[in-house]
Order: structure tokens, then C-alpha cells, then sequence
């Protein structure tokens, strides 16, 4: 075998380890937390399923790819909790140092160019909830934001009800889908207003 | 919000179920069973990064769609352990026919063509191991094999050691792998060689 596909195993052994990191949110029915692989998974097939909702510009191959490895880094740096980060400052400078070593280190297993080329989606996606992001990257993140969003709702709450998270930071956390995905937009007013009524959000 | 967005909201909440359906592999370090939400997460990643050992004629794209939606069908039909398809005939009817409505239900939820088209991609993963299978089908069952190996293989043999599975019924599995990813079979040849010194592999 050659160097290069040993370094290729190297990295698709890595990415096993995905499935061991958890996120705040719960499969449905709450048995359990959902893990960042299977997360990656939902979102890179809702990207199939919804490429009508995607914005002009949008590169669809290109979001695939970037939702199968936008948390790849946590397999060193961990998952931060969303409304954690917004919270505190600190918190989130800390999560991009963290996550800056850990794509130095992953991506850092694979042959140039191809590492490159794969942190590359890591960084645009990154960019997503920016104005300066890519039609591509925003069509990404508004799906994160959206799968979050029915886990949540489907989940009596769930880690909306558990933080006590208020209707303004749910729009705040929601508002990259107005870009990304603008055909979703009224979807995201509806589950707010819904899950407000039900006392999952409190008011505020 | 739209009948056709309604329809396909409602197959992106149950794509949430495949992360419940239990493999018989595990996941590295074996501290539980590896689901298949997860598991096609894995697949349609090493197609990014192991795109260059794809035979002639593959389309990439194509490739990560259908190992993002090759499951899909267990959310009803569950898994079954491909050794136990192998070796009892009506073991693998009763699964072509659960999958077979399964398929109608899961992809009739989406509205036309779209679901008919996610239906031909899973109908074309399936004939992947056979001679009539597309090059990129036949890829996308390579990775699928290969998955499965270096689990296998990362975790002191597991369902092949469990199984007691022997050399010539791993050879037989891993077969499509010689014509779906032939770079990758001098991997397989030296992975099975391994895995009988090491006693993980029954011999015969």
C-alpha cells in the first residue's frame, strides 16, 4: 500500500470516533443524545431533500461535502452547547482555538492537497452565518440550525425547555435560515410560535 | 407552508429513526453497537475522501447521494446480519420483501419524482455487488464492505470473531470490493491475512 492511502485510513479510522461525541440535543423520543456522525448524516440527506430551498449560487455537491465534515474538529475539540457560546465570549474564543488545533491535527492526516481541500469546507461553513459567507455555506448552517430546531420541537422542548431558552435567543439562533434558506423561513415562525404556546420557549 | 414542503418535512423527521436501527459491527473502541445513521455518515465521508480508487465511469455525486439514502429502508425493515443473508436463502427473501415495502412507504412519503428518484438510488445500491451493477453502485458497495472490515478489524475481530466467521466466508463478503475499489484490495488481501494470524477469522 502506498503512504497516501495509508494516510487515508489514517484519517477514515479518525472519523469513527465522531459517532462518541455527543450533542445537546436528543434523538426522537428523548431516549437518548444524538451524536455529531449520525447529526452530520441527517443533515447532509435534508441537504438532498431540500436543495429546492437553497439559495441562488448554491453549490448542493458542495454543501454535501461540507455537512459530511462540518464538525469532523470535534473529534478533538468536542461539541461546544450553541447558546453557551452566545452567552459567554470566552467560551466561544475558546471553541475556535480548540477547533483550529484539532483541523490542523485531522485534516492534517490526509495527503496535500486533498487536506487542504477538505478544511477548506470547515472554514466556508464556518463562515455560514456571516454576511461575507458563501450562498453554499449559508444553505449549510441554515440546515444545521434547522435540524436543531425540529429535534427540539419534537422533543417536548427539549434543550430549548431544559436551558431555559427565551423566544428572542431562539429567533437570534434561528436567523441564518432567513438567508440560507428562505423557503423555510415561515417554517421556523410557525415552530417558534408553537413551541412559545406550549411553554417550551419562555417568553422574552 | 406548501403540501410538497409539508411531504417532505415529514420524511426528513422520520430519517431520525435510522438512528435507532443497531448493526451488528461496533463502533471503535467497541463500547456499543454501531447504528446505521452513523454508519452511512462513514460511507458517504470515505467516498469524499477515497474517491480515487472508484472504478472508470463512477459518478461521485451520485455515489454520496446513494450512500447517504442506502439504508434508508431499514427505519422499517430493521438490519439483518449479512452472514445469516448468506447463508439461508429465505433469510435474504424475507429481507428483499420487508425492504421492498419499506421502500414504498419511506420514499412514497416524498412527493414525485423526488421520491422516486431517492427510490433509484437505493434500488441501484442494491444491485451494486452483482455484474449488472453500475460502476457507481458498485463503489458505493465496496465502501460499504470495506466499512464493515475495518470496524471488524479495529475491533479485535468483532462479528467476525462472534460469528466465527471463516476466511473463505469474509473473502466471499468482501468480493465486490475487487471490482468496486480495486486499489483498495491488496488492503483487504492483507487485512484478512492479519485478522487469521491474529486468530479473528476461523480458518477454511
Amino acid at each position: 500500500m502506498t503512504d497516501r492511502l495509508e494516510a487515508q485510513l489514517a484519517f477514515v479510522r479518525e472519523l469513527d470516533r465522531l459517532k462518541l461525541v455527543l450533542r445537546r440535543t436528543s434523538v426522537g423520543g428523548g431516549s437518548r443524545r444524538e451524536n455529531s456522525a449520525e447529526h452530520s448524516w441527517h443533515l447532509a440527506t435534508m441537504a438532498v431533500v431540500l436543495a429546492e430551498h437553497a439559495p441562488p449560487g448554491t453549490d448542493l455537491e458542495r454543501a454535501i461535502r461540507m455537512l459530511l465534515v462540518h464538525d469532523v474538529v470535534e473529534i478533538d475539540a468536542d461539541d461546544t452547547f450553541a447558546f453557551a457560546a452566545l452567552a459567554d465570549p470566552a467560551v466561544a474564543q475558546a471553541q475556535v482555538e480548540r477547533e483550529r488545533r484539532a483541523a490542523d491535527r485531522l485534516f492534517g492526516l490526509l495527503p496535500d492537497p486533498q487536506g487542504a481541500e477538505l478544511r477548506a469546507l470547515w472554514v466556508e461553513f464556518e463562515s455560514g452565518a456571516t454576511e461575507g459567507g458563501t450562498p453554499t455555506a449559508r444553505f449549510a448552517v441554515a440546515l444545521d440550525r434547522l435540524q436543531a430546531m425540529l429535534q427540539n420541537a419534537g422533543n417536548a422542548g427539549g434543550t430549548w425547555r431544559e436551558a431555559g431558552i427565551t423566544v428572542a435567543q431562539a429567533y437570534r439562533r434561528m436567523a441564518p435560515i432567513r438567508e440560507g434558506a428562505p423557503g423555510l423561513w415561515p417554517l421556523v415562525e410557525r415552530t417558534i410560535s408553537d413551541a412559545t404556546t406550549a411553554g417550551f420557549l419562555r417568553h422574552g
